[in-house]
């Protein structure tokens, strides 16, 4: 039992299975499975339930027959939003700043976030029925999003700030320890001889070159792997070109 | 003109016209209009591109044969993926902290974000000209997103970021611009001509050892002016090495 658990996600008068389909998947994908239809098209949420590979959160949605009902357990109920709409009667949060005041809700109780038709939004019916509204920062002149969509991007914020706070104690992917600087060394000078090999060090300016090569395969700031591999390359080039052994050791 | 300008969205071997069409719809939700796509089914560009309502932007969508030419002008390339897959091979980011360096770099100069195909993602080759990846903080077990949901959620995190971060207006220390994906994979190809010519590469492992360098050189993040240098370097030991001239321009 998560906080999440307290969250329920309501899709109004929903017309395209597929983005009942699409909105469960999101809500999968961010462990999110409280979801409830107000008034879908029948056939729709039958389409949708029935589809291969239907979450198991698709099966055990509940359908209601008004936004009343649906959010009748809540303690706050929020309508989703995008640009472009004048809501001039609810008070609007940006999404990010909406989901911290949700999650701090989600702690205590269960809460609502609402999705309008794919064609009209939330009605002036049914925003009626929320404490406020979260408008996701779309542009002004392409407001409008597609459903599921909306509802991936409001879970993943929902997730993300409730994440960063335990982000701190989550083990990290350890990274590569970095080469000691005798194995830079060891690369930068073989790199120096393979040069010399090649022509590319004129004795006139051999030292200057030299200290350019040291600061670029510092520059590189290789790891104890990629310093090995590349140390391995320039053994092979190094014996191609025939660098005196006892020189490259 | 603004930095997102400089970010392309590039979907590669993409099968379903409704997930190019939905691909679209986000990015002009959130400001993003230049989208590269890379051998996708021909059927389904061609479906997505004639839909009605079809966004300006999938008009001007570029199309490339290859993950090689659809980045060859950017400076940062970064594949994106779920929660599940095993990346042994790679750096990962959370969507988090990546659209923060991405941020940053769109400052600079152009960037692609690579979302692969619908059954597989990206595959190892198609990876290998990626820097790093980014990794949207999916369920373990309900990892794998809807194409269009990862494309809206990776575009609403840069978006909003983007608010967040020159609202501070912290001038960042100005870096060296990075080297455009063409040259690091000139690079690429050159290092790895001059090894086959050391004897360095294996016929039966040579495709492998191509990726691995790839993936060297790439982790390496050179700016312009370095990669320059290695090329010069390179090209002399080519020289010396008798490598084929026309193969290494």
């Amino acid at each position: 039992m998560t906080e999440l658990d307290n969250l329920r996600v309501v899709l109004v008068a929903t017309r395209n299975p597929l983005n009942i389909g699409a909105a469960a998947r999101a809500m999968s994908n961010f462990g999110v499975r409280r979801l409830r239809v107000v008034n879908p098209y029948e056939v729709a949420f039958r389409e949708a339930r029935s589809a291969v590979g239907a979450a198991a959160l698709l099966a055990k949605a509940e359908q209601y027959e008004s936004v009343a009902e649906a959010v009748k357990d809540c303690r706050l109920v929020v309508g989703t939003t995008a640009a472009g709409r004048r809501e001039l009667q609810h008070r609007l949060q940006p999404l990010n700043a909406g989901a911290r005041t949700i999650q701090r809700q989600l702690k205590t109780g269960p809460v609502a976030l609402l999705f309008g038709s794919e064609k009209v939004g939330l009605s002036n019916h049914e925003l009626s029925h929320c404490h406020w509204l979260m408008r996701i920062p779309t542009q002004e002149d392409h407001g409008s999003m597609n459903l599921g969509q909306a509802v991936a991007v409001c879970l993943y914020e929902l997730v993300r700030g409730q994440r960063t706070a335990s982000a701190k104690t989550a083990p990290e992917k350890k990274a590569k320890p970095s080469a000691t600087s005798g194995d830079v060394e060891r690369l930068t000078q073989l790199l120096f001889e393979v040069l010399g090999a090649s022509g590319y060090v004129k004795p006139r300016t051999a030292v200057a070159t030299q200290e350019k090569l040291r600061r670029l395969v510092r520059r590189m700031e290789l790891n104890a792997n990629d310093t090995e591999l590349c140390l391995g390359m320039l053994r092979q080039m190094a014996w191609k070109l025939g660098v005196n052994k006892t020189a490259s050791e």
